[in-house]
């Protein structure tokens, strides 16, 4: 299993007139904390895309438990459970500074080899990567 | 059973550099095809929280099954299986211009007295309007 | 002189904690509004591109007058005061329902060819079709 | 005067179809850097508003010198030219990780007292801060 934190400060833009961030924008979240999460084992998405592998979202899902508020320095916790296939699995834990878990959620993402614009296996600079995580 | 459908215009700004509408704004389509489908019966989301409801969302699901692209003209169809109670699920299904089926979703919102902030029965003018619907 | 109307309801994920438009969400009303006053003079920005002509923004500015709020069904007149050349400038005016002016603006956009990636006369189509809005 | 400087890493969210930073999506970046800018001599914007001062954005202008990236670590140098009064003039200047500079903005804001909804002057914390830097 593979597990990285990252820090998020919530933005004014991000928020809504109930004074929470918007629900919309945790897709946001969850984006910089993959992207992130991967910088932290030396890989970069925009790499995988000038080496020809993009990796679109199939399916995303998210629970909101507590909202998050203006100014919040959120954790993003990122976890992958299994080794990416030709798709790539990835949950978060999203907590305030008190330490409370805000929000969950998770998105499948699956790899894309924009020459053939058919799905290919993950990039294995990423499955080196990972797995050190996985035995 | 209630059925709704909106019409949305992809602006410049929701796409992303892969050349798609990025996958967080599927959840501002969603936003905006229920306040739609509630208008549709006369219905105001905003008079709700003038009323002292607010609606936030406890979970969201998407499933993206082709893209969407700039310019693209979406009809969004909103649907509701069951009557509200304190909780009201959408269900949501983008098409693009060919009737072609590119997105899926659903939200569950829950129903919350602004004073109390604790949950509430949905609000009755809700009720009344959707109560044709179902029977 | 060309001069357009588009009308936009605002999103709630457009409003901030301060219940109104976040400031930086007017960029993208400008961009709704100048796209739709091309379309109704039969010009499509996205065809633009798809010929090989792209035009980002070179300068923008906004003044504030009074906010947005939530569910407002904004009118964006959008204006063109001199026909382009390399260079296109748009000035909007946003009104609520009432009729009150809301928000000024003005865009200056740059025609780029997409090949040479350098500046280039605006596409004749668009010359065409405003040239009978300025003699 | 008072010069800051705040980091921001481009979001795949922020990128457009043209492979640029959106432009509307600077207003977040100015946004940003000015509340850090104000963190970095322990204001806190969010404070501001809890005492019941709020600083909506009167004008905003921005001038586009060259695209940023997606993934681009961008820095923005925040500048207080001249005390602030009832009004706070920020300028921005933001470069990619060559030192460029892409982008150069400026935003007029006006502080607001919450109860009486009427212009009022600088927060004394604001006021007594950036004392040092004028003299």
């Amino acid at each position: 299993m593979f597990v990285s934190e990252t820090k998020i400060r919530v933005r004014y833009a991000e928020t809504d007139q109930m004074g929470y961030v918007y629900y919309g924008n945790y897709a946001q979240y969850y984006e910089v904390a993959r992207v992130e999460a991967l910088r932290q084992v030396n890989l970069s998405y925009k790499m995988f895309e000038e080496q020809g592998i993009m990796m679109p979202v199939l399916h995303l899902s998210c629970k909101y438990i507590k909202p998050a508020y203006y100014d919040d320095l959120l954790t993003i916790k990122t976890i992958i459970k299994k080794l990416p296939g030709i798709r790539i699995e990835f949950l978060y834990e999203i907590y305030n500074e008190e330490g409370v878990l805000l929000n969950q959620g998770e998105t499948v993402l699956v790899c894309i080899n924009m020459k053939t614009q058919r799905p290919c296996q993950a990039p294995a600079h990423l499955m080196d990567a990972l797995a050190a995580y996985f035995n």
